[in-house]
């Protein structure tokens, strides 16, 4: 049914590309773009207390309302007997309610984001219903920006139950209306950088206590970030409940406080961090805090205890830590801990089991991507992954280490015969290391050489499936399909030695202990000769043809796209999403960033001439090759590069993909199902152009063709040295 | 009763500003904040075909509904006796209907700008009501930007009746809506400098017939600025009606092109330039174009005759052509022409009555501002105004050349006691005439010293009555009651010669003709001499105190006080309303201007050069006094320059004045009354505090006294001949 409504679209249809067709492998079938666009995003898992059943939300393009939808099932873990319980615009923060077989979310079934109690047939009852007035999302009024989601009108923003569901820990919005009231200095430079309107809003947390009274325990400004975003990382006290709220500085500085409110008293007190710490990150067996330390490809896991001693587990091939890795459990009895893990070389994710003296771990063939566990953590449900599975419920038995599989998260894709999908680890010029994949082109046949793409983004080129927080809109397996290789290849990792990772350091923290020449060269070009080293190793293996390879990424890949089109030579045609770090434009909304990258601002003149080297507007005379830029907002810094490369002769395209309406914008992650669809659509159009020199007249980028062979025609030439003036 | 609403503001009464107070002079009084916010704002007038009574349009700012409102009034030019219309959001375009007694206009009752038929008492009946879907406005879709008036929905854009009233010639705009397509390239780089995500909209323009039945003529794209702003220029003619519309080419050059519709055949044709030209604008006596010749002190008044010729009546103390002067006019029988002349010396409006051998002027004590004669041109009515006029109805008698008062404009302010303001022309350092008044202060008594306020905007000092283009939210008049000097300094003028003629036409012609420096001192440092001057002179007369002299300007006045501030030590306190040009953050936007004035981008390193010698941010440590900036919105530019201040330590702040709600802005030209309160308040904090050292309890800034406190203490000091280092 949904996948006939995928089908639905004409210009779909007319492209030819939805149209599932077999492969030879056993009625297996190939990739279509409709499966592009179905792959779900999983997006919360919980396990029963009984452990005998999982519930997940999945979020999922739904074509006929243009609408990106979430969905709830549950999950019998016996049998992998799975049902749909709720399907709604939004749905988040899954919790099993306490001593009860029900389900509490944040769901907005049209009265905006609130509290609801799920019961087991998929009926839902209010908990907290608060009048949703303030809106995340990139829209006029939000109060803060969406990230991949429609604009949501907000009346709860967190909750936590007590471990008895007893009590209840909540948090309401109420936007404030500006009003006629005029803003002043710091209320209005902050706006520099704004695309929209921002509103304001306060948060006010509550407890709902046993009898069913609510006591609000505090009213929280919009600086606080740590109530806004981060939940309050709420944790339950046998006769107090702890949060964290932010809390700023005269000078500005952010300062995360812990207070408790004590249930007798009736009273909130602040925690002394010296004396009352609390870990609610990475919880260690040993009453500590978890973390991976050191450089290069193994690295120490450590336990750092109160007072600051630690313990050392021992070197292990992963880290612990990573955002994208399964979060950290702690048992009730504090003997053992879960924490999820991402191997260093073959970046997929698993689970280390710790117990005191002891370190196990839980490995697939592929990623545990997110998981829950019963209170003993004896056993537990996960959503397992890779490149050529698509996502599925497992149940772990912890003891044992066993992982089992108990059923589809995606039918649709299991229908799709696997590409052939291979790990790799590339040494660049420099003796650098970048992880990645190289994605082999249905059919492949040996001693024919094949266009080929890169896909970049930081370093999400890991093993999930279809992920988009890595390739984004570049549809990659619809790539292979049409007979591309597809690279996709991280950065240089910036723990594998000191010197990167102190090049990194002084990005992040914003320092300027290293001289610009040194962070261009570690930050970026190196990542450039690993894309355009790991070209070579298979141009040189006679499987790609130098004269067809373009590359692509978004946000930090967008970054790497356009110095990549600015100082290599490798690649034909780029498609850059949704960036623009690194132009001058960008200054006064990111000055600390640039001075540690440039030197200053480009109005001095000795930082000026570190733009000049790296700035890609600033180097549009050095492109060999045609340049897409597709946004989800007219961004200045994408708007100057594109400029510059017309100005330039370059062949070049800026595509705007529009918001719901006049209002609001696409957020970063695309969320209107036919941008994303139009936006493969392009990309396809665009490499076939390009790099095969191929028209589809069914494209619904067709009309372009004229305009793009006038820029081809019009473009300075280059030969495979680089680029030699026209004439 | 509109007077005593607007002292119903507590904030108001508090500050003591809006209660009226007697001067010694025959029981008038003195200004109050009320009066500078009640200042009329006429928009049109026309006379009746009789010639016995005119109808005008005045907006008001109404403090009650915090709207600026627009009214219609008829006076008898017999007798004076005025009386109010109609009373409406928006009123503008009023036409008689010709054989007829009614009016026409467009005008917004609730359902959009419309066309209306106004009765003798002021009865409205629909002529046109067409869907309002395309705003003008500075709000979210607008189809065009505002200037000065809150978001209007348009459904007419303009009419003309033909001379016997038995055809209409009208346009209508419908917004298109947007909807989910992709935008490319010149679609996404053009909202680079836009605030707001603008809309699209088509106009369609027709013909009611003599029948009733209308024709649609054309329908005309959004880049058609002939028709969406100059309404066309239609000319009737016995048997077609012409009008004008923007052809725009493939190379994206403008080109007006004229098009006829032939009652008869019914059937367009577009017109010969070359053997049907017609002249709308300033047509003379022998059926060519009238303008205004030659630099210097007095200018040639010259009619250029169809294939090039040229007539000269003679040299002139005036010159015509200017867009604040009254319109041009020919008589039906084509033997006399009426222009509007402005004085190049005092600059006032007045009449140049041309006929085929003979020119004569008429000319008043101050200025005549709106015109309308009956068709002979043997009388007419205008809008009488000046510094310490306020506007008056005056009937024309035009062969005699006489004027006389009819009506009051504005009752109210007919109650003040005139300040003493004269006409000045200033020559500065390097010998260049700058033209502008002397504000004195009420009540000034020889041998003390008085604190003076510079206003600048552009050459808008002209004799008009306290005109809101010139002083923006600046209260001159209340300075003066308040014991200031206002000194209205124009630019030197363009057209004194040669030189300064050559570096403005380099300027707006955006040629590189003339290197940066040039025009560095001609158009920037040059005014600044002049203001220096004015002030030294003012000051070796013993009247103001060299340590309590301050400037303030808007738009262009803002980019001259913005190099002031950076280039002079004379004035310790600013004021610099909603303007930007010169930052380098704007060169994307206005790429050729700014390369004509600086030699090229910011990011080029030659060019570099004269951006850190004119862009006020690049110099903020050369800034001797406090500087606030009013705005509008939160332009990146006014953003940057506040940020430079406090960076160099110099007191700052940056006040945003809100739209009328989340969706809209603020307009270059303040329409919403409560922000023109707030905004003249603050500049009589701001200059009281920083030049007198005054703190009033009751001012609505008085919350910002201690910032302001703490930024004096902190600022970096100055003596009298520059700043020096701290310490």
């Amino acid at each position: 049914m949904a996948r006939h409504k995928l089908l639905a679209g004409a210009a779909l249809v007319a492209s030819g590309m939805l149209v599932p067709h077999a492969t030879g492998n056993e009625g297996k079938r190939v990739w279509s773009l409709g499966d592009q666009l179905a792959v779900p995003e999983v997006r919360a898992l919980a396990i029963a207390a009984d452990g005998k059943s999982a519930a997940y939300v999945v979020r999922i393009a739904d074509r006929e309302s243009d609408r990106t939808v979430a969905i709830l099932r549950r999950v019998d873990l016996a049998n992998g007997e799975t049902r749909e319980l709720l399907r709604a615009r939004w749905i988040d923060q899954l919790n099993r309610i306490p001593d009860t077989s029900d389900w509490s979310a944040r769901i907005d079934v049209g009265a905006g984001v609130q509290l609801y109690r799920i019961g087991a047939n998929g009926e839902t009852h209010p908990i907290v219903v608060h009048p949703a007035t303030a809106i995340f999302g990139d829209s006029e009024g939000a109060v803060f920006p969406g990230y991949g989601h429609a604009p949501l009108r907000t009346g709860v923003r967190a909750h936590s139950w007590s471990p008895d569901g007893q009590r209840l820990f909540y948090v309401t919005v109420d936007a404030e209306l500006k009003g006629k009231a005029i803003r002043y200095d710091g209320e209005v430079t902050s706006e520099r950088a704004r695309r929209r309107s921002p509103g304001q809003a306060r948060a006010s947390i509550y407890l709902r206590e046993p009898d069913g009274t609510d006591t609000l325990l505090a009213t929280r400004p919009q600086s606080d970030l740590t109530t806004f975003f981060d939940r309050n990382h709420v944790r339950w006290e046998k006769d107090e409940v702890r949060y964290d709220v932010m809390e700023i500085g005269s000078g500005g500085q952010q300062k995360v406080v812990t207070m408790a409110w004590a249930f007798a008293d009736r009273k909130a007190r602040v925690l002394d961090p010296k004396v009352e710490r609390v870990y609610w990150l990475l919880p260690g067996p040993r009453g500590g805090r978890l973390s991976s330390q050191g450089n290069g490809d193994s690295r120490d896991l450590v336990e750092t205890l109160p007072g600051g001693k630690t313990h050392n587990y021992g070197r292990f091939a992963f880290a612990v830590g990573d955002g994208r890795a399964v979060g950290g459990f702690r048992s009730q009895d504090g003997q053992r801990a879960i924490a999820g893990t991402r191997m260093i070389d073959d970046p997929r994710f698993g689970l280390a089991v710790i117990e005191k003296d002891r370190v196990h771990t839980i490995d697939t063939e592929h990623s545990l991507s997110h998981c829950d566990f019963v209170p003993t953590l004896d056993h537990g449900a996960c959503i397992a992954q890779g490149h050529t599975t698509p996502p599925a419920v497992v149940a772990v038995d912890v003891p044992r280490g066993a992982v089992e599989r108990v059923a589809s998260v995606s039918p649709l894709h299991d229908g799709i015969d696997p590409l052939k999908i291979e790990p790799r680890t590339w040494v660049n010029r420099h003796g650098y290391k970048a992880t990645g994949y190289v994605v082999w082109p249905r059919g492949y046949e040996k001693g024919k050489r094949y266009p080929a793409i890169v896909v970049t983004h930081g370093t999400d080129g890991d093993d999930r499936f279809a992920n988009r927080e890595n390739q984004w809109e570049y549809p990659v397996q619809l790539f292979a399909e049409r007979g591309y290789f597809v690279l996709l290849v991280n950065d240089p990792s910036s723990r594998q030695n000191a010197e990167i990772r102190a090049a990194y350091d002084a990005w992040i923290n914003e320092t300027q202990d290293l001289p610009p020449e040194t962070l261009r060269q570690l930050i970026w070009l190196n990542g450039v000769a690993s894309y355009e080293d790991a070209v070579k190793e298979l141009v040189d293996a006679g499987v790609i043809d130098p004269a067809r390879v373009g590359i692509a990424g978004y946000s930090r890949g967008s970054q790497m796209v356009n110095v990549a089109m600015t100082n290599s030579h490798v690649f034909r045609a780029a498609s850059s999403g949704d960036g623009g770090y690194l132009e001058p434009a960008l200054y006064a909304d990111v000055a600390g960033s640039y001075d540690a990258v440039f030197g200053g601002p480009p109005t001095d003149p000795a930082a000026l001439v570190h733009y000049r080297r790296l700035s890609p507007s600033l180097r549009a005379g050095e492109v060999c090759g045609a340049i897409l830029q597709q946004v989800a907002a007219p961004y200045v810094p994408s708007i100057d590069f594109h400029a510059a490369l017309r100005k330039a002769g370059v062949p070049a395209q800026l595509s705007l993909y529009p918001g719901e309406d006049a209002a609001s914008d696409e957020t970063h992650i695309f969320h209107i199902p036919s941008n994303r669809i139009g936006a493969m659509q392009e990309n396809i159009a665009w490499f076939d152009y390009w790099l095969l020199g191929k028209r589809d007249p069914g494209s619904p980028f067709a009309d372009r063709y004229p305009l793009w062979d006038k820029m081809g025609a019009a473009a300075p030439r280059c030969d495979a040295k680089g680029k030699e003036p026209d004439g």
